[in-house]
């Protein structure tokens, strides 16, 4: 009879596949926030009197980071305020918003709500209607993330976590090794570092937790999440990876950490060499941080000035 | 209609989808030949002078590189000898080795045949027959490699080159990177470049051309080649990998080439960085190049010697 290797409960919810752990619900939600905060301290993701902005969508993976942060905010170690973007996506986004604020207040933890049409004019749907057929993801993530990092420093916070998971984070790596890319190999990693003036650190705390034990535990820890995929979702390049990926961690159940593992010793090596040597610069439009003159949310905003 | 683009021959064999070109049989044979000159001519993989020993196993990629090394032989810029080696696979090997010596029969190549039983004592059913579950392909490629040294000196051949493609080479490249081997990143490579004295240098003339290339060249030359499967073979690891780059080369015909292109950025980094140090020294039985004090070759060959 299969019993829980911790405390001996007949009521196990997971055998892990790579160490043949076996725990019960309570046990399990002990290690994995174990886990977690163990990952944030050894990685120096936060410390104390750092004020966090989790970017919550009210998926499956911001509300458990917003949970297990919420752990350090009890003890005073950190602040927290949670912001969900409300893209405009017509019967998507709106139960991820009301999660989102289900989740806060159970918690007790502020949160904002900042909508694309609030900030921008126009709904992501709005977008894509004048879009033509460019990629929705393209646009989406560029206002999420230039939108982030204004809220950030409105709120004066010092960290952005975001929900990335184990499988997120290896997916990224292995395609952006298939397409070559090295410029976006050297800034994957659970923590984004620009000296650039202006722009808040991203950390990942669940960069290590597969995506099967993410969903696990906010079943286990009974959370609201909101389950949907996007209407726009379409990229098939990482869903193929993603499908090959989990085939293959079935015989090869570690095969996602030492894609990593391998990763981050390859990684400081590359940064090294390729990383570019000039600084961001600063979007003569908005002030924000820039690679080029304009940062890219401005020149989409400028093109809608046009049209 | 479909006309070839170079001639206008309506006979088209190929169109590649990586660049839509399409080829009849003779433009696609000439394509591809100058292709891999061109490409031993810029990697510098053989000098005015070489002795290159081709490893032929009879199959469609080493029948491929004999036959295009042979330009070289007839325009005397290098000498060739092509090795067979016999592992003793009983109603597989047979057919492999009567292939090899009529492709060398026809282009007037020295062909030698070399066998795991001569040279060792043992075919390889012998010794997987007593080797309790190990997997086939370590003992066999152990001792291939250790005989093609020995053999390649006994020649006085320069080079040893082998016929591994694009497809090969990317599947190596994907199973370190997903396995974090980053010691055997360091290794893969078109040229083996070892500074250690015995070691011949290895090179894969072939590794920019695409296996479905590879196939169609022996089909469109007409060589005879075997196409038979290795008994032992059960790689299931690789084998998950070739399929999946196979499926996703379909929608993204170039990812083969951007993730060669990456890794051979990548690559001179890591060897900078993580080479080892030291040199191989030499087997203290045998006077091989050798990791540790014996070869892996001798104390494979010493264990049966104790039983």
């Amino acid at each position: 009879m299969d019993l829980c290797d911790k405390c001996g409960n007949p009521q196990i919810i997971i055998k892990r596949k790579q160490s043949g752990q076996m725990l019960c619900q309570e046990c399990f939600i002990k290690a994995i926030q174990e886990k977690v905060l163990k990952d944030i301290r050894r990685q120096k993701l936060v410390t104390k009197g750092d004020k966090v902005l989790v970017a919550l969508s009210g998926g499956k993976d911001s509300v458990m980071v917003l949970d297990i942060l919420n752990n350090l905010r009890k003890r005073r170690i950190i602040d927290l305020v949670a912001v969900t973007i409300d893209e405009g996506i017509c019967g998507y986004r709106e139960d991820g918003v009301d999660i989102a604020a289900q989740n806060t207040e159970l918690l007790g933890v502020k949160h904002r709500i900042i909508s694309f049409k609030d900030y921008l004019g126009r709904t992501l749907d709005e977008i894509m209607a004048d879009s033509g057929d460019r990629n929705a993801c393209t646009y989406c993530g560029v206002f999420r993330r230039w939108i982030l990092n204004q809220v950030a420093r409105e709120e004066g916070a010092t960290k952005i976590a975001t929900g990335h998971n184990l499988d997120d984070e290896t997916q990224s790596i292995m395609m952006n090794y298939m397409e070559g890319n090295i410029q976006n190999l050297t800034r994957i990693g659970v923590k984004s570092e620009s000296s650039c003036e202006g722009f808040t650190v991203k950390i990942k705390p669940l960069r290590e937790i597969p995506e099967r034990e993410t969903a696990l535990y906010v079943m286990a820890r009974d959370l609201p999440v909101h389950l949907a995929g996007c209407p726009y979702a379409r990229d098939s390049f990482r869903a193929k990876i993603r499908d090959f990926l989990q085939e293959i961690n079935q015989e090869h159940p570690t095969i996602m950490y030492s894609t990593l593992r391998g990763f981050d010793k390859i990684k400081p090596v590359l940064k090294k060499e390729f990383s570019r040597q000039n600084k961001l610069g600063v979007c003569r439009e908005c002030g924000e941080p820039a690679a080029a003159e304009l940062c890219k949310a401005c020149s989409f905003r400028k093109q809608w000035k046009k049209e």
